[in-house]
C-alpha cells in the first residue's frame, strides 16, 4: 500500500458522487452541456472582517496534470452497485481514461482580500468536467484560504515582530502541514520550521534545537557549548529545559566565553512558563551582559489573542513561533466554502441562470457568470459589487447589500475600481503567468494595508460592504419567486 | 513547482531543528550514541474518556522508504546560516545521502485504546536517527489518532446506524482528507465518499448526486428519473434542493413509475433543514407508499452531539453522513502528542534515564524504556500500568496513579493482562506483519466494547486508571529532585 504522495495524478481525489453524476451525464448524453460553477464561502472566518484568498497555484498544478491513470480505471471498474453489478459501464471508463480538463477558469489572485459571498473561483465548461473537479477545488481553496487568513491575523497581532510558522508536527497530515506552511507564508509569516515546505516553495527556514538536545548532554552549559561549536552562526539557545532564568544566564556565559571567536549570539527561545514575566527578566539578563541585539523568541500554544495580550503586558519577545493554532485554524478548522452551479446552457444553446434555494435567503446562491468589482477611494477600499460578467455595468452602479437588502448604495462612474477575477485557464490551458509566493505575500500585505483598521479588529469588526449589482439582485429575487411558486 | 504528492521520499518532511541537531550530533561525534524516545499525549481528546491509536501503517510506509534524494541534498546544500555561510558542511550532507533508518520501533497496534501519558511509539537507536524522525512521527500519529477517536465517538452516537465519512472537501489539504478517511474507517465508519481513499485503503464508497445534478434538469422529477435511468441500482435521491417533503413525494413517484423495472429504491438523502422533523415526515411518506425498506440518510454539519440529539428526538435517520466536524476534529483539531527523549547511553556504554522537568508535574516526562500493561477482569478493562521494559514486574504490582499520586493500587499476580507495545522495526527492518485496515477497525470495535460505558460518556466520563509502576514512579521522583536541586 502506498500513500498519495507517491502518486502522479489526483483524478480520484474526489467524492464518489462526482463520478456517479459524471456517469449520469455521460449516459444521458449531457456530458458536453456547458455549465458554470462558482466557489464561495459564507461565514466570516474566525469571526473577523476579512479573508485572504490562497491555494490557486496548488489547484493549477493539480488541474494541469488532471488525468486518470490505468490503475484508477481498474479500480473504478472493480466497483459494484447495490446489486453487485459493475457500477460503471466500460465505455464510460474508456471515456474517463481519455479525459483531460478543458474548462475555463477565472479566479481571484492569491493574496487578495476576499469576503463572504464573493466568488473565488469560476469554472465554465462541459458540465461533466466542471462538476468532477468540485471536491478537489474545494479541498485546496478552502484550506489554504483559511490558513492564510489565520496567519494574517497572527501577523497582525505581532505587528513589526517576526512570526515563524512551527506547525508541522501537529498539522492534519502531511499535506495539512505542507499547504499550511505555504498559506502561512502568504498570510505574512517570515519563515517556517518545515524543511520540505522550504524546498518546495522557497520559504526561509528557522530552527535550532529541541529539549532533547539539551538533555542529551550532562548539563545545559555543555549542551549550549556543543551547539555553539557545531553551528556558531545559528545560536538561538533553548533556555527552558530546566530553569529559564538560569538558562538565560548559561546562554550569556557561553556567549561571553566564545566572544571574539567566530560566534554570533542570535538569541534565546522560551517554550513554556509565563512568557510575559520570563521574557522581561531574560531581556534584563541579556541587556545587562551587553547582548542587546540578542533576540528573544517564544513559542507554546500561541495564537493572535495570546500574542496581543503578551505584547500588552510588555513581553520582550520579538520573534513568535506559532504552530498548532495557526496551521489547524484552531478556533475554526474549516472554511465553509461551497461550489455551486449558477448557469447551464440548455438544449437550444441558451444560457439559463440557476439558483439553489434554501429556507434562509442568505444561503440562496447567486445566479449567473459572476465577477467582483472592488472600489477604491483615496487609497482605501470602499466596497465590492458582485455583478454579471456578461453585462458589464456602466454609469453609476446601484448595489444592494448582500448581508442587508436594505443597505442600498450607489457607486459613481468615476470611482476607481478593479475587477478581481482574472482568466487563469482557457479551454484547459493555463493562460496567465502566476506570481511567485513572495509576490503573493507582498500582495496580501498591501491589500491589508488598504483595509480600514476598524475592519481588521479580531472580534466584531466593522463589516466591509459587499453588494449585489441591482440587476443581479433582481434576477435572483425573480428566480427565488419562480422556484417557490412551483 | 510540484507538490508533495509527486515525491518519493519524505526525509525533508521535518522541522529544521531536527537537521541542525543531527548536524550537531554528527559534528560532536555523537551520531551513533544510542537513545530512546517515546511519543505520548497528555490531554484527553475531545474531553472524552479514551483515544484510539492510529497511523502506524502510514508511518511504517514512510520510514521503510526513508532516504534523502539528491535534490534534497542539493537543497540542504543551498541553505545559509546567519553569516551567509553554508549551514551544513558537505561531509555531513554526504553522510545524510547514505543514511537509512536503522532504529528499533515498538508501538501500540492501530485500533488499540490508548490513554494520556501512555507511549504509543517507542524508538530506540542512534540518537541522530531517532531524533530526525520526530516531526514526521508526530505529524502522522497525532492526526490519525485524533480522527480515529473522533470517529469512534460519532459512531458511538449513531449506535447501530451506519456512519459514512463525507469530509474531503473541507479537510485540511489533500493528505488531511486521505489520512482522515483512513482514520475514520478505523474509528468505525462504514464507508467514505472519498474515492482515492477507497482505492488506497479498500474502504467501501458511498455517494450518489449533488444539488447541481437536480438543478441541471428542468425539474426535480426529471432529475430523479434521469439518475434512475443511469444508475437504477444506486438510487438514493437528494430531496432537499427545492422542498424536502415534495422531494420525498417526487422520489416516491419515480419509484412507483419504475417499479418492476430493473430498479432499486435505496432511499433518500436530506442535507438541510430540521432533520428531526423532516426525517419523520419523510419516513411517513415513504412508508405510506410501501417503501418501508428505503432508508433515510442525513448530512449537514453533523457531529456526535447532534446525532445523539437527533436520535433522542426520534429522527428517522439510519445513515449519517458526517464530514467537516469529523475529518477536522472540529472541537479539538490537534492531538497534543509530544516525542521525548527518555534515556541515552553514556560514553561508558551505560544507559542513563532522562527527564524533562516542568513547572507542572503532569508535564514532566516519564524516564526509561516504557511499556504498558493492560489488565482485564471478567471481560472488562480494569486499568493500565506503565513500567520499564528492562525490569518486567513480577508478583503483585504496585501502581501510583498518573493523574493522582495518592491513588495507589495493587494488581494481583493472577490478574490477566496484555503488554501493549509490540516490536515493529528491528534495526530498521519491519519485523511484524501489520493487520489490514478492516482488522484494525474490528480491533477498535472490540476494545471499545471492553471499556465500561461510564468511561465512554462524551463529557465528564469516569476516568480510566493509568498508573506508574512503583519503581518507575520512584525513579521519576528522584530524577525530578536531582534536576531541581541543580
Amino acid at each position: 500500500m502506498r500513500h498519495t504522495f507517491y502518486r502522479e495524478s489526483l483524478a480520484l481525489f474526489t467524492d464518489l458522487y462526482e463520478l456517479t453524476m459524471a456517469y449520469g451525464y455521460w449516459k444521458m448524453g449531457m456530458l458536453e452541456q456547458e455549465a458554470v460553477f462558482h466557489l464561495t464561502f459564507r461565514k466570516w472566518p474566525f469571526k473577523g472582517g476579512y479573508a485572504i484568498a490562497a491555494g490557486l497555484q496548488t489547484l493549477v498544478d493539480v488541474l494541469l496534470d488532471f488525468h486518470f491513470e490505468p490503475s484508477d480505471i481498474s479500480y473504478l471498474q472493480s466497483l459494484k452497485d447495490s446489486q453487485n453489478k459493475p457500477l460503471f459501464e466500460k465505455p464510460f471508463l474508456e471515456y474517463l481514461e481519455r479525459l483531460s480538463f478543458s474548462c475555463d477558469i477565472d479566479a481571484l489572485p492569491e493574496g487578495s482580500l476576499v469576503f463572504p459571498y464573493e466568488p473565488l473561483i469560476r469554472i465554465k465548461g462541459p458540465i461533466l468536467e466542471a462538476q468532477i473537479v468540485e471536491s478537489v477545488v474545494l479541498n485546496i481553496i478552502n484550506f489554504q484560504t483559511l490558513i492564510a487568513t489565520k496567519a494574517a491575523r497572527v501577523c497582525q497581532a505581532a505587528g513589526e515582530d517576526v512570526v515563524v510558522e512551527f506547525g508541522m508536527r501537529r498539522a492534519q497530515g502531511i499535506d495539512g502541514a505542507i499547504s499550511a506552511s505555504r498559506a502561512s507564508f502568504i498570510g505574512g509569516c517570515e519563515s517556517t520550521s518545515h524543511v520540505l515546505a522550504g524546498k518546495l516553495f522557497d520559504i526561509p527556514l528557522k530552527g535550532t534545537q529541541a529539549h532533547s538536545w539539551i538533555m542529551a548532554f550532562e548539563n545545559e552549559l555543555e549542551a549550549f557549548e556543543a551547539f555553539a561549536e557545531a553551528m556558531p552562526h545559528q545560536c538561538v539557545f533553548l533556555i527552558d529545559t530546566y530553569d529559564t532564568l538560569q538558562g538565560a544566564r548559561n546562554a550569556v556565559r557561553i556567549a561571553d566565553r566564545l566572544q571574539g571567536d567566530d560566534f554570533v549570539f542570535l538569541g534565546v527561545r522560551l517554550d513554556s512558563g509565563d512568557l510575559a514575566y520570563l521574557s522581561i527578566e531574560v531581556r534584563k539578563i541579556l541587556d545587562e551582559a551587553g547582548y542587546t541585539k540578542a533576540r528573544i523568541m517564544a513559542s507554546n500554544e500561541l495564537d493572535e489573542y495570546l500574542i496581543r495580550d503578551l505584547k500588552q503586558q510588555g513581553a520582550a519577545i520579538t520573534i513568535w513561533g506559532v504552530g498548532t493554532n495557526l496551521v489547524t485554524g484552531k478556533d475554526q478548522p474549516a472554511l465553509d466554502g461551497v461550489y455551486k452551479l449558477t448557469a447551464i446552457k440548455n438544449k437550444q444553446g441558451l444560457w439559463e441562470d440557476k439558483i439553489k434555494i434554501s429556507e434562509q435567503t442568505a444561503k440562496v446562491t447567486i445566479p449567473g457568470f459572476l465577477q467582483v468589482r472592488r472600489f477604491f477611494h483615496e487609497g482605501h477600499l470602499v466596497g465590492d459589487v458582485i455583478f454579471d460578467d456578461r453585462s458589464q455595468p456602466s454609469g453609476a452602479i446601484e448595489m444592494v447589500g448582500i448581508a442587508d437588502e436594505n443597505d442600498r448604495r450607489f457607486m459613481q462612474p468615476d470611482t476607481s475600481y478593479r475587477d478581481l477575477l482574472i482568466p487563469i485557464f482557457r479551454k484547459g490551458k493555463l493562460c496567465s503567468e502566476l506570481p511567485s509566493l513572495r509576490q503573493i505575500q507582498q500582495k496580501a500585505k498591501k491589500e491589508l494595508e488598504l483595509l480600514p483598521s476598524s475592519m481588521k479588529r479580531f472580534l466584531n469588526p466593522q463589516v466591509y460592504f459587499v453588494g449585489l449589482e441591482r440587476q443581479v439582485h433582481d434576477k435572483r429575487l425573480r428566480l427565488i419567486e419562480k422556484m417557490r411558486r412551483r
